[in-house]
């Protein structure tokens, strides 16, 4: 493996865009991937059924006009289901928001999630990033909503943040809102993995006009699916988004995933024992990983930001290779973040896994540092 | 059911935009779907078993390069993989394409698939529509090109076209693309139902620039899955669309499907089957709709565009409810087609189903009209 930000940012012949991501189990040999943020909790037998129910509907037409499916997710959330617009990931809403404001000037975060980027540039947008303080432990502060002003066309931000996991304090969040109406942007709050934290039985806020993207990829760890929503009370916003959307883009598996998936959450415990586990082993892989010289940032769901700080430009003192690439050649795939603005190749990120995978992970780091 | 227009293109409160295609499974009751255009001979058990595959994959991420994929379309297509750009579905690829090309004037057809306006309606372009004339049943003519001048940012043609399935004559096909290289007009060759026609085996030609939109939908008649593709030899161009295109657009299980249906087109001999097939059955229609005094206009794959020309205003002379009421009645679903530009509501098309079905379609008729 070559070292350090071209080897992340990669761009293959095809003049596709570069993997900016973790999870590119496609091309590492990965026995344990800790790149990817997913529920470690398997996801209940109710998803497998669903999905081989939509097997035997793949040569029907999935509804365009999804009416099953945003009822269940209406239902789910207690939003109206004519304020719930689904997608094929939160990724494309965000990109279909993008369309539908092409917005000229966006405000985002520094660290945060790469997609929101991504999909700024579709548009064009001059975007302006807020640099999160590492004393502040990368934590949103009130300064952001004071960088919103009348030019600001779009504004992104994550609840929790990627790649902290930090929750947004109500009075910072509530902020941002106040600023956004004031200004007359829009506001998309990417809650994708709120419902991987302590605050996971809060409903999407309609009555503030923000765009609330969600999705059941993390939650119940079924990425490969394609599944996102997004909970919206501004009905001009939503109108314009659909508008940017190809006509079927939930699968039939998608859908009845999403159906069943909207009912798991409404009906069972689900993520209340799912978010026990998580608090459980996020404490065990902290306190672990500290007592190994890593620094630990807080986090608040089921990922960690790690800083290797005797790492020195990807290589750690005396030895060939970084953390990442050690790693790897024990099949351990984290994340790195120095292709994260704001972060440097110092930082990694690792998901919380189940009890068994921490302790390899463990168990390889003390390996490597010890 | 109400009549005509206001119930076609309907409008649900959610906002969505109306219905405008045939397949409206989920509100009405439907035992024999005519209205969608799919292969009438089943998907091979390679469908089936890579869609199993997809499923065992559901909880990784896709590939975002999706590199595997791409490599099997381009060896089934004999395109370089660089040239092939993935959708949920080829509508995907359409509006990423519109998006891309940002188009201020279009140039389509009238009649044809409600899908282009669609689109263009997401970029708020000017569209010109070319009138397709009766007495040439339809066919695409040499005054389509004469219509393309430097102001036309795009084109888009299908070959076949939709609702009446004519392949585009080869000459007045070069026509369109000498004038679109000579005005810099971006050409949109929808070719869905190219491999439900006798050119199966045509290749999309990269050398002509156009982006050439196909999709496993129709061929393997598998809607629900959503998995398109188009091939483009303008490597600027496919650049910009993919930047349209979001994130991990393809599901797993779309994306294993998608490799399984190249390896059948490549290597089997499923297409030259369903086309004899195809061929059989459409003639068996054809021959018994005309006995009906129904008007059938000629085809070249698996749907038949029709005309009940003593309709009027929706209703059979003498009867309070017309064709497609009295069909649906019977539970028979056909596409009527008053929502096509340049058709009204003596207009229906229906698909070439297997030869059971189409008995059925024939007795239901004949009931109806006799």
């Amino acid at each position: 493996m070559g070292s350090g930000k071209e080897k992340v940012v990669m761009n293959n012949g095809a003049g596709c865009s570069g993997i900016v991501h973790g999870g590119d189990i496609y091309r590492n040999n990965v026995t344990l991937d800790f790149s990817v943020n997913l529920n470690p909790e398997p996801a209940p037998e109710e998803i497998m059924t669903a999905a081989l129910r939509g097997l035997e509907l793949m040569h029907n037409y999935p509804d365009p006009l999804q009416e099953e499916l945003r009822a269940a997710i209406g239902e789910m959330t207690g939003a109206a289901a004519e304020d719930v617009v689904c997608g094929c990931g939160a990724s494309e809403l965000m990109m279909a928001t993008v369309h539908a404001v092409q917005p000229k000037k966006a405000l985002i975060a520094a660290p945060c999630y790469a997609g929101y980027g991504y999909a700024l540039r579709a548009s064009g947008a001059d975007v302006t990033e807020y640099a999160l303080r590492e004393e502040k432990d990368f934590a949103l502060d009130a300064g952001f909503a004071d960088c919103i002003t009348e030019d600001t066309d779009i504004v992104f931000i994550a609840n929790p943040n990627n790649p902290n996991g930090r929750l947004i304090e109500p009075e910072v969040l509530n902020g941002i809102k106040r600023k956004c109406a004031e200004t007359g942007t829009v506001l998309v709050i990417d809650e994708c993995f709120l419902q991987l934290t302590e605050r996971y039985a809060e409903q999407p806020d309609t009555s503030d006009g923000a765009v609330h993207l969600r999705a059941f990829t993390k939650t119940f760890a079924i990425p490969g699916i394609r599944m996102g929503y997004m909970v919206c009370g501004d009905m001009e916003l939503t109108a314009e988004v659909r508008k940017h959307l190809p006509e079927w883009n939930i699968s039939a598996i998608a859908e009845r995933i999403g159906i069943a998936a909207a009912k798991v959450i409404s009906g069972t415990g689900y993520l209340e024992k799912s978010n026990a586990a998580i608090a459980r082993e996020r404490s065990y892989l902290e306190k672990g990983i500290r007592e190994l010289g890593i620094r630990v940032y807080p986090s608040d769901t089921n990922y960690l930001l790690l800083r290797q700080e005797n790492e020195i430009g990807d290589k750690l003192p005396g030895s060939g290779n970084g953390l990442y690439d050690r790693l790897l050649e024990k099949g351990i795939l984290v994340r790195r973040c120095a292709n994260y603005h704001g972060l440097d190749e110092s930082y990694f990120r690792i998901a919380v896994r189940r009890h068994e995978d921490n302790e390899k992970l463990l168990a390889a780091l003390e390996e490597i540092l010890r």
